[in-house]
């Protein structure tokens, strides 16, 4: 996300757009016609920033990650329950808001076996995602709040937990999985990870 | 799978074709040709007993579920802890031996959305899944060797993070969320679902 703080006006309209194609038209269907017709400004411009479609998701999958990032990084004062609560709410929180989008996103997931650029990308954004979960583990156990866990263990098994709430999500068309996972998510932090106290 | 009895040789022989056929091209390049292609007998016995790739792909998701079944109930007579790990053991083993089939059913999965007959289909075989996972914890809880849990969310729950492993496994083209999974089922087990003592 080295790019993050150069991201032009016009590039962040772009993403939007981007956006906007996937939720209309999901992820076989995306064009850069399609794209270009939810931009208000010119087609050139989208060809002028990127050459293929590709190389523009690539963008849009980083800057997904840049937004989360902002989103949470609101949020980043709490104590370290807090902060995990806001990440797992956060990273569950795509699909109720926008079920169409997540059916675009589980296609795109689907073409990272075949398009090794979407792999790097998914991949960068996962390390990201689970060094975060796992940073806010570890302040929990030095502040004698968690018990003594392994941070990167518990970080991939929330991790797991919500790809399995997204990918039921759309593959039943409803909301429950997510509801089903995020307390899942609050039995499996209580019964391994909190003190008992809490 | 009210059918399962009714397949014959020739139909047998045409989902096997269709295995090696989306190990060997995934989903969006499947095509009824590159089925034939891995088919002994004649093209035109494929047209015969299936209209249409959504038709026979419908057929080929009974098929998985039909051999799943038979593959478990050859070790249904265990201990419901055995039996739990037998059904575990089986709906995580594919990724680790089929990967190329596993890209292929991410890809099928997320056009789900897309088709109702695969939707149909894959909500059919989860509730069929579910529902064995839930029986087996609920002769655990009866015959006192597990907690009393509700059946049905830990069945849920597993499968949620059972499909979180798989779509991992596809997008980081590893088997370690897998493995991974494979322990946090096994402590997700141990914290509330089996008794103490075991």
């Amino acid at each position: 996300m080295g790019d993050d703080g150069a991201r032009t006006e016009t590039q962040t309209a772009i993403m939007e757009a981007t956006y906007r194609a996937l939720c209309e038209h999901g992820y076989a269907d995306l064009t850069m016609q399609a794209i270009a017709d939810e931009f208000e400004k010119s087609k050139s411009l989208i060809h002028y920033h990127y050459d293929t479609k590709e190389e523009l998701l690539v963008a849009f999958l980083d800057y997904l990650l840049a937004e989360f990032l902002e989103n949470v990084e609101a949020t980043n004062d709490g104590t370290p329950r807090e902060r995990l609560d806001t990440l797992v709410d956060a990273l569950l929180s795509g699909p109720d808001e926008a079920g169409d989008f997540q059916v675009a996103m589980l296609e795109l997931r689907s073409q990272a076996p075949y398009v090794e650029s979407y792999r790097e990308a998914f991949a960068a954004n996962d390390d990201h995602l689970a060094e975060l979960l796992a940073d806010t583990v570890r302040d929990g156990v030095e502040a004698g709040v968690f018990r003594d866990v392994d941070p990167d263990a518990v970080a991939e098994t929330i991790l797991v937990l919500i790809d399995g709430a997204r990918t039921r999500s759309v593959l039943f068309g409803d909301d429950d999985p997510v509801a089903h996972t995020r307390r899942a998510i609050d039995g499996y932090l209580r019964s391994h990870v909190l003190v008992d106290d809490q």
